[in-house]
């Protein structure tokens, strides 16, 4: 089945907040089977809602609004609506005791009209009861199309699709699977890797469909079949993966849904390594970047933010004369940092970054992108120059990854992990 | 003006990835009184573009396209707007000059027909020369609506936008001035300030809009005048914007588009202050923050992160004893911890986390969400304690806010700074 999600919210259209709402709606539809084929954020207006509606029910059979239902909201929407369907708004009794109740956890006094408003439905609907905040959903059924009204609050929306949408969409089609993989590749350019496995895309059945997820230094491939043998779905999907897996090697990390990051944390905590980071240029990302996965504690010791040389010297023990020879920005400084980091951290392995992010700070020899990394493992030093570009805050995120590109690296060319 | 965001890409109909496009684009239409009608993210197929286009059309002015450019998008958005348009595909010679400089450095051989097929735009199309990725933006003007084709990559898009788009946008009305002015304010929520300001807001002329950007732990507020006399508009808007400020107080800490880090940097820079940081919960976030604004190497010296509390110990001299008796999450810890870097790296101020940023990790008398944070500056130590919610990520900026915040409060308090 097909559905639309249609937000409705000026803070949206003005670019104050980001519309969450749509892709947590659509995860969650996605292994029903419902397809979301279009997303649309309009106004607060009576027109705008009546247009978007008519439009969304012309190309979709479920068709999801979130938002404008709030107290201050003048109830344009469910009058709208109202208009719309033919119908008219009626109070519901039990979800005006519900506001009622809430209202007077919060305040004394009689409520107010405009919180009263909050139980008028409209009269075709069946109430979405909303257990954790005042606006209730609607669910209206009408010439072969369904149609739900959402609070717009994360967790009230997240609540009610959970418990009242799901449900009601579960009974409408019961007999079809979807069964995804994943595969996540670092390293590998999201063309160079479309070549690299064109004739196994080519040959793939028809239920199956590969999407590329591309961002900063890594690929990640999703294979989503759909049918009613669940069963087959899964051997065919898993036996494709596979197939890519093959033919990429060793650019593939890991075969499941899972972010680089965590996959490191998870590895390294497997194998009870322990890492350190010596930071210049990143500034403290890599080790952000490592402790924004839950449970990082249980690999990552800790870091130092090297930024001014004396801090090279006196936390990670950096010879002198050797940032006097070569400078900061060296092959030569980058690995004293990271084995000098491993020491002083009692680690396995820390990497080590210092570049010139940009936008000022270059010299005809050290250009601005340009970074060196350096990793050091059980055994031995990992040292690389990257020449990025000119976007300070790019050049970062890109160092970022390839350092913890290059620790991969080592990390399986030191024999301690394969892809199981 | 009004304007219509289009987003092409399954990616964004299956959920795997938010729209956050869309949002910082309208962000940069609003200074410009650019209004956003309607955003919609459909389908990378041939149909839904043409009428997304069609319909889109009828309601703005401007109609911005993104996503469905990349090299493995078989070229749909392109040979649908061809057709749409009424035009056809030609290969510009400069940008196939771009596309294989860019596939030179990075493989060799001959380049692929499928890379060169970046290189072909819509005739009728004006090349927006894209310098950090090889697909180009187009910007076609008919029937008095204009219309920009973008690729998708957010720092793609953006470059564009800053680079291609608003200097097209700013030509088209060229006897309409716009003239903005801000405030930064941090520490007061958005209602409580909208109430503190009622009155002054309700009392500016039409010609002035004002609008509240929040942000966790800040609120920005940007006064937009439109019109045709720049010199009345200037002096009225920031009449308007100093009565604000005068009433916020020290809630007000920039009048200017400036982000609080880079605030901090500046102030930090022109008194030749410098800062260290200590992280354990917040994990080189607070870091990252500061050392992302260029020019953060005048100020910022480095920092620990301290995950592991024999890296506490070792780096920055907390007591053992204290750390046994109270845990890493306490204010006495994290006091050591701030005194312990001020002195390690030889700074005028120093900044210090702990605290249970989970999910996991919590305790009844040290809850998720619990935060203790130091700074320590010229004559005191603040510490404090927080108690944020169960979200690590949002705890992680939450905690890295609130220490900048309390560093700012300090940096005043000590008499070495104030609001030029």
């Amino acid at each position: 089945m097909k559905a639309e999600i249609i937000t409705i919210g000026d803070e949206i259209l003005n670019g104050q907040i980001v519309d969450t709402n749509s892709a947590w709606i659509a995860q969650q539809f996605a292994p029903m089977h419902i397809s979301v084929k279009q997303i649309s954020s309009i106004a607060d207006t009576g027109p705008a809602i009546a247009d978007a509606l008519k439009q969304a029910e012309e190309r979709a059979d479920i068709i999801v609004v979130t938002g404008g239902l709030g107290p201050t909201k003048d109830d344009v929407t469910k009058l709208t609506a109202a208009a719309y369907f033919n119908t008219s708004l009626v109070r519901d009794p039990q979800v005006l005791l519900h506001v009622q109740e809430i209202f007077s956890r919060l305040r004394t006094g009689d409520m107010p009209e405009i919180n009263k408003q909050q139980a008028d439905v409209l009269a075709n609907a069946q109430v979405l009861f909303n257990d954790v905040g005042t606006a209730p959903g609607m669910f209206v059924q009408q010439n072969s199309k369904f149609y739900f009204f959402l609070p717009g609050v994360p967790y009230e929306m997240k609540y009610l699709i959970e418990h009242r949408v799901l449900p009601v969409l579960r009974d409408l089609s019961p007999n079809t699977f979807v069964y995804n993989a994943h595969l996540l590749t670092v390293g590998i350019g999201e063309s160079h890797l479309a070549r690299q496995i064109e004739d196994i895309e080519a040959a793939m059945p028809p239920y199956i469909k590969l999407a590329y997820l591309p961002k900063l230094g890594l690929v990640r491939l999703r294979f989503t079949a759909v049918g009613s043998d669940y069963h087959m779905l899964r051997e065919e999907t898993d036996r494709h993966a596979s197939l890519v897996a093959a033919r990429l090697g060793s650019f593939v990390v890991a075969n499941e849904d899972i972010s680089f990051p965590a996959l490191i944390v998870r590895r390294f905590t497997e194998k009870s390594l322990r890492l350190a980071t010596a930071e210049s240029c990143t500034g403290g990302t890599v080790a952000a970047e490592l402790t924004a996965v839950a449970g990082a504690s249980q690999m990552f010791q800790g870091g130092v933010v090297a930024y001014a040389n004396q801090v090279k010297v006196d936390f990670l023990r950096v010879d002198f004369d050797t940032l006097q020879a070569f400078g900061a920005v060296s092959e030569q400084v980058v690995k004293q940092m990271a084995e000098g980091a491993k020491q002083a951290f009692g680690t396995d392995y820390a990497i080590a970054t210092s570049g010139v992010a940009g936008p000022g700070g270059g010299s005809p020899e050290k250009p601005v992108g340009m970074v060196c990394i350096a990793v050091c493992g059980k055994s031995e030093t990992m040292v690389k120059t990257y020449h990025f570009k000119n976007d300070r805050t790019i050049n970062i995120q890109r160092a970022t990854m390839a350092a913890l590109t290059m620790l991969w690296n080592l990390f399986q060319k030191e024999g301690l992990d394969s892809i199981e």
